[in-house]
């Protein structure tokens, strides 16, 4: 038996398919570069259509926002200044192309795990990705093709990239990996394709053979190898309870969120796009909290147009069927960037250039998208927020901007909703503070957390040294939390939220007393959430978030939720 | 009469000084690279002693803030990787030297100044500034020496750089220079300095010759040369005007600020050295609100020792003579750097590791600190106040660490006093929603207006992008101050202001009327402030805060207090 971090919930028992990727050796060669350089441009164009390949073969499964790393694998693969560097040095040290773009590919790794943070280093292993394909085509080694896996079984390796967990198809039954931890990119994927875990297993692949039997505890990070009859049984039991678990959390797709004592709330989805619609209607999501545009942009190699625009909005308004759907506007900048447009050079960027802040700067930009969206309108229940708003002013401005572009297409004859709400996202600090004022003239308020945490406590949550700061249990948190919904009620407008937070399982006794009408998480933490909510009672739920609200400490918080639900 | 921009308050007439600094120019010639080293090396030599000999005559007249600049040049001037980039290019290219430093330089320029934001700027800055010195003296050109002026003169100058105005002595009735704005170095220096000051004069150079009868009417932004006698008497009138209005200033300097129905609060200065202590003195601080000890820091090529630092703070403590001092421990990070000591990179560092969140990480360098504080207080009447905090569990850290190094002390016998104060800066928007809960642990708070008002927009006013964002007068900054101040008085402590907010003439009544007990400025800014004070009620200035708390945007706010001040 192999200990390790459960990263990815469930049981499973199946054959273990060893996944063992060809080593990649490279040895310096003397070369003749017009022959090198052939060589290079004919792997690097193969490196491109396996991509593409990974890409469609995994779009079965994956939706928009999943499949983004493949097109930054596609935008560093088709990236001139690699090539050109890697060509570059052919020409110049006459040496071997995989010589070449190997250490090309090392100093730019080497350069981004320099800079001490997630976003960079995610970019260090999506060259790595890249470079790793490419070096294998060069030397004509076949990399596993993990989507034809055609028999039930559980993955054994070193690691899994992003390639590979893109490929992971329904006989995946759960995999096993030497390293990683609970936020690696392969604990993430397989808790988003809903299959078991277990991470950080250490010397896995000496100890397990392909075929063996394996049982896959990813409740308790544990993995049997041959295990003998009992122990089967004892985990196919634990599999069926996990199951059962599961299913009985199903009948709750069609129920209503309220609480015992009567409380309705919203329970709703964030997508990325309309491959992600699917997703929340089948986990019972009573609408879309946030459907981030962005994609839209990021996945492309132009600013989408209107027409585009309008098809994308058009099909999720659609597939939600009359179901409220909350649009937020181009939130790009900070770590968001677009490979056709150049941001300015910002000290730091989460604090600059981005979102609202942009599109009242662009508003060709915005109009654009504004336009798109209005024509969309009548295909459903659109409502419209903007991002990254600090002040009442770029409210008024962005919906100015807004009725200027609704009033113009009424008058060239389009048909257009006449109920289109126009609301903001509360993540900034100022904000919650003047959330009274801001309800005078939003029509709703969505609370982003994470930028409202990260912006509150003045701490960047992708920087290790402070990230002890990302606290959503602190007090001026939840305070900022709840001037907002008291802000919203006031003025009889509705506050949902649409931030990791929403689907916590601490957390939504507090929201939920705190008075928050709707709450938007990943589709997949619905009918838990639905759980929740049916099994509290609001009257006590608002007893204990005035209490939270009186604390010093987010310590002190979570001690008092944890009494109170545990 | 030539039209500019009144950069620094004030009317002078005297003679023209024009600075006509020499033109470098730079030909590239092929150079014997051992006696072009030579030669280099010589240069840098004369270059840095030229910059001592600078800063040391500097240093009658300015502060050690202002001194500062000098240090980044010698920093500069002293980087090993400057001099090995220029002598590694004569090495290669067989170049001069001269050539070589001019294109290294340029190259350092180019970079520093793409990145779009003022503190790359002033490196950019810098580097030209150190550059010019030490291609002029490669060329053996003399740079004219500022501080030898003996006459009463108004200097006429294309620009001054940061070593022209720091030259300045008082023969210097003023100056007028062809660019610049009221941010500029210059500007900035001029209003420190109290010279009278008109910038973005055009093509003045042309327009005035060496000896010229120049008016300076620092007021309106106007230059005349060579006027008549009418002119002069009148702007003669009008010097003696100003000059007055300064003077009855000066009857304020022993007076208490006390509002007109009776409402005392306290007007203190801030500080970066024992050598600002007179100005705050001379100008009739009640006390020091913001001793900035980075200075002692960033100033030097080590850690200060924990005697070294005994002597600096004592000398501040007994310099004010038992007036309060409240005294910030090491603000550290962000922008502002140490030769000697590696930050880590992170993607934004003004949400990242810096002030106490380096102290709490790296406690030996906190509790040397510390230990000096400590250790000093019985000269004075000392507080000691934490930056940057964020959670009430960080300040709690903190404090535990004063108490165990006070705790140290006395059991070495050291003489300790017993009524240190210990608070913390208010300037992350957590720190402000939770004053109430900061309040019963904390003896007081200071609210850093630039980090809050920073912080509560998410927007670097660094940033020329977002600068817009920077808004004092916003209600959301106005409730986070009201919020923090009332946190306060509940628990019976007293709240000051640090930031650049507290001298601003439309804050000061938004701020008395908030509850604000102590304010702590620049030193210039301080009689100003007191005359206002005495001229104000504070019953009506709680009225007209409550009114603007109400207000949904900054315009409507400064309309409001316009309105009732003006």
């Amino acid at each position: 038996m192999l200990k390790g971090i459960a990263a990815s919930a469930g049981v499973s028992i199946a054959k273990a398919y060893k996944l063992e990727s060809p080593k990649v050796e490279i040895v310096k060669k003397e070369g003749n570069p017009a022959e090198e350089i052939e060589k290079f441009n004919a792997a690097l164009e193969k490196t491109k259509k396996d991509i593409e390949g990974v890409k469609e073969r995994a779009a079965v499964r994956l939706s928009d926002e999943e499949l983004a790393v493949f097109d930054a694998h596609l935008m560093m693969a088709g990236d001139p200044e690699f090539a050109a560097q890697i060509v570059g040095m052919i020409e110049n040290d006459k040496v071997n192309a995989e010589y070449a773009a190997d250490t090309v590919a090392n100093q730019m790794v080497a350069m981004f795990e320099s800079m001490d943070n997630d976003y960079f280093r995610e970019r260090a292993a999506d060259i790595k990705d890249v470079t790793y394909r490419l070096k294998c085509n060069l030397l004509g080694l076949t990399i596993p093709d993990l989507s034809a896996i055609s028999e039930d079984s559980i993955i054994v390796a070193y690691d899994l990239t992003p390639s590979d967990t893109a490929q992971l198809n329904e006989y995946v039954k759960g995999f096993a990996t030497s390293i990683g931890g609970k936020t690696s990119h392969s604990a993430i994927m397989a808790n988003s394709l809903e299959i078991p875990a277990v991470v950080g297993c250490g010397d896995i692949l000496s100890a397990v053979n392909h075929g063996d039997t394996l049982v896959l505890d990813a409740l308790d990070g544990e993995v049997f190898v041959n295990p003998d009859e009992e122990t089967i049984k004892k985990y196919e039991a634990k599999a069926k309870a996990y199951a059962e678990e599961k299913e009985a959390l199903k009948v709750l797709v069609n129920a209503k969120s309220i609480t015992k004592d009567g409380h309705q709330v919203e329970l709703a989805g964030n997508i990325g796009g309309f491959k992600d619609v699917e997703g929340v209607l089948k986990n019972g999501g009573e609408g879309v909290g946030l459907f981030r545009t962005e994609f839209l942009y990021m996945d492309n190699d132009h600013f989408p147009t209107e027409d585009e625009q309008f098809e994308a909005y058009k099909a999720v308004l659609e597939g939600m069927q009359g179901r409220r759907v909350v649009v937020r506007t181009l939130d790009i900048g900070g770590d968001k960037k677009l490979s056709y447009f150049t941001f300015p050079e910002e000290m730091n960027p989460f604090l600059g250039y981005r979102a609202i802040r942009l599109c009242l700067d662009r508003t060709d930009i915005f109009r654009t998208q504004l336009r798109a969206l209005i024509r969309a309108s009548v295909y459903g229940r659109l409502c419209i927020m903007f991002p990254m708003i600090a002040t009442v002013k770029e409210f008024r401005d962005a919906k100015a901007i807004f009725n200027e572009e609704k009033a113009k297409l009424i008058e060239e004859g389009v048909q257009v909703a006449d109920n289109i709400e126009v609301g903001m996202m509360v993540e900034i600090p100022a904000a919650a503070v003047n959330a009274d004022n801001f309800a005078k003239e939003a029509d709703f308020f969505s609370i982003g957390t994470n930028d409202l945490i990260q912006y509150s406590m003045a701490a960047d949550r992708m920087s290790e040294h402070v990230s002890y700061l990302y606290q959503p249990y602190n007090p001026s948190v939840l305070r900022l939390i709840k001037m907002t919904i008291d802000g919203a009620h006031k003025e009889g407008k509705w506050a949902g939220m649409c931030g990791a937070m929403a689907g916590e399982p601490y957390a939504v006794p507090l929201l939920l007393g705190m008075g928050l009408d709707e709450f938007s998480m990943s589709a997949t933490q619905i009918l838990k959430a639905r759980k929740m909510v049916t099994s509290l009672d609001k009257n006590e739920a608002a007893k204990l978030a005035e209490e939270a609200l009186k604390l010093a400490t987010a310590e002190e918080v979570l001690d008092l939720v944890k009494k109170a639900v545990d």
